[in-house]
């Protein structure tokens, strides 16, 4: 059976040009880009090459500013744990936002066992970080703030310029995780004011394990992977060519394509939403119309998005119940309970992120399948007879 | 002009079953392993039998004593720093040697940097660390004592089991660069009795970008990378599963073909070695009876390993000065002169790397090659004259 993958957010399909480039890339079986003989060298031209193509989807001024990593984990935790350990004499805060991904709230809690402190501010009812907020937790101590671009539960849009302006008066560095909006939303780091922007690959159908992390020039961060040279000193460690040429490709064609996949996504979005109310009812939709054009989070109110996951699996449908990095816990989505889910309804929800390669069709079968398992489990739901 | 590749440490070629194997991934365009659906567990089933594969190269005992990294970069990093950052409350002493990789070097420099206190030991003229002074360097604050396995300057395979036994004694934590050992000599994380081993996929003809780390069950070390729940929750971050399908493919065919690949190197390096002084005089051998089947490094005196390198690439050879992860740097090698060597030899040495696509052809190529490259160079050097 083949399979509707309504989880674009877990795992994107590689674009076929994407494809032939990395099948051209492990036909070449390029050297080491920092050996500085002619093989070298040969492989280093299509490395800066590949970080000029990435640099322009963000709009870094020099591609010098862009790190290659191995995803958007390892972007942030540089960001992050970088920022901080390398300003220790200037301070020991950083603010967080409630809603960040574990990636950015795993790493804070190491450093707060190292000593470091962590203020993580409230969202409101749609995720939002309110500026003022973030201007009243900064102190003399704080170094850096990091507020995630786009959240990857609810899909909410953050405010960036309008923290970047404080954050800049401030004097604090600013790091945002658009692992989730790059490729997927226009991101220009420039108009953005942020100082660190992390991303990855496959949010625009590129290789997974393959990310980067823009680093404006002046900004005080230690490397993460300590060692060789590479990356201009900022990261070590020999390169993923052919990741990285397959991401190049991949942002070559997003930067062309945005503004038409943006609107294919969000027609196919509203069609979702939408049709809804015709085939379920007692949900809530928790994305608001600041969002991704890609995502919806749905609350089936009574019954578990666990086992609705796994019927839909069954009906060959491939949907999320929180981000795929949190998978394993069975911890209600600290996402959903901060924007004020009760455990229960943050238990009933759907991530349904929509990709480039869904059909109108798509929507349409989901809806059905959809339908069908909700009324099955609320059948069973103890719950939702009581209701 | 096709290139001899004699610069196999700074990159191997990729086998051609791996190739294969990559290519197919990328057909086949996997999901994301920690989804829960079908397909992601289609993609987790792959991830897992890869672990196994690679696990079996090095005798883990448990797969699951292998974590996926980006590289021998990272692994060296997540060992040391990770090792070091957990263990605070114990002791914040670590224990390496004068000639490690600078993945090594630098993150206890950053240690350093955070109030961790750093022995580094000498070696011999051989490169060897002294086991005894391993056991000497011990305090009751020592958490953590790395010594790499095989030096890539040198080729020195260090007395691994020996220092082990030390190590576990004295109840502290034992960590091996082994990123150029593995693959290429026989690894057993048993016989050797260390704690962690870092390596890397390239070194067996895998893609770079890809490596391990093991972590043999029951040591306490934090992730580098915090976020997901991604490789028994020991290293976050979606996975590079192309990459890490490249590497398995590379790791069951080392294993397979190690004594074989193991006795044409070695015959390689021999037929080397003892033309030599028929082609050249005033040289230095580095490399020790016990080293790296594939190594060989050459000081040629009175002349710059660099200008030699650099003719010997408009001849069509590929060779390296020094690590490539190193290059860029025009200070003469810290390993070399660790063994003794001045710094003018230290400055006119080649580190020659075969590998299994060379043939006994390329080495009488090089041989002559190196003889019109190195009386070129002397008859212009003032060095030379004076001697």
């Amino acid at each position: 059976m083949p399979i509707i993958n309504l989880d674009h957010i877990s795992s994107n399909p590689l674009m076929p040009e994407v494809k032939e480039a990395m099948i051209a890339a492990i036909a070449a079986d390029y050297h080491n880009p920092s050996s500085q003989h002619r093989a070298g060298e040969a492989a280093a031209a299509v490395l800066e090459q590949s970080r000029e193509t990435v640099a322009a989807l963000i709009h870094a001024a020099n591609p010098k500013e862009v790190v290659f990593t191995s995803g958007g984990t390892e972007s942030v935790n540089h960001a992050v744990k970088g920022v901080m350990l390398a300003n220790t004499k200037k301070g020991r805060h950083v603010v967080i936002s409630n809603i960040e991904h574990n990636a950015v709230i795993r790493s804070v809690r190491r450093l707060k066992g190292l000593g470091y402190q962590v203020t993580s501010l409230d969202v409101d009812a749609k995720g939002c970080v309110n500026p003022a907020d973030v201007a009243a937790a900064i102190t003399d101590e704080t170094i850096l703030v990091s507020i995630m671009h786009s959240n990857n539960e609810t899909g909410t849009i953050q405010p960036i310029e309008e923290i970047a302006e404080i954050t800049r008066k401030k004097k604090v560095i600013f790091h945002t995780d658009a692992v989730d909006s790059v490729g997927v939303v226009p991101i220009d780091v420039q108009s953005l004011g942020v100082d660190l922007l992390s991303f990855a690959a496959n949010s625009f159908y590129g290789p997974t394990g393959v990310g980067g992390l823009y680093i404006r020039q002046g900004t005080n961060v230690w490397p993460l992977l300590d060692g060789g040279t590479q990356e201009n000193n900022k990261r070590a460690g020999a390169e993923n060519l052919i990741g990285i040429i397959g991401m190049a490709k991949a942002a070559e064609i997003a930067r062309q394509k945005l503004p038409e996949r943006m609107a294919y996504l969000k027609r196919l979005k509203s069609r979702l939403i939408n049709a809804l109310p015709g085939y379920i009812d007692d949900y809530i939709i928790n994305t608001p119309e600041n969002s991704l054009p890609n995502l919806v989070s749905l609350s089936l109110r009574y019954i578990e998005g666990e086992s609705v996951m796994l019927m839909l699996d069954d009906e060959g449908m491939a949907v999320s119940t929180r981000s795929a990095c949190a998978s394993g816990s069975l911890r209600a989505s600290h996402v959903l309970l901060s924007i004020g889910l009760s455990h229960a309804d943050a238990q009933g929800t759907l991530v349904i992120t929509l990709g480039i390669d869904n059909t109108e069709a798509d929507i349409d079968a989901f809806l059905k399948a959809l339908q069908k398992v909700v009324k099955t489990l609320r059948d069973i739901s103890p719950l939702y007879q009581k209701a």
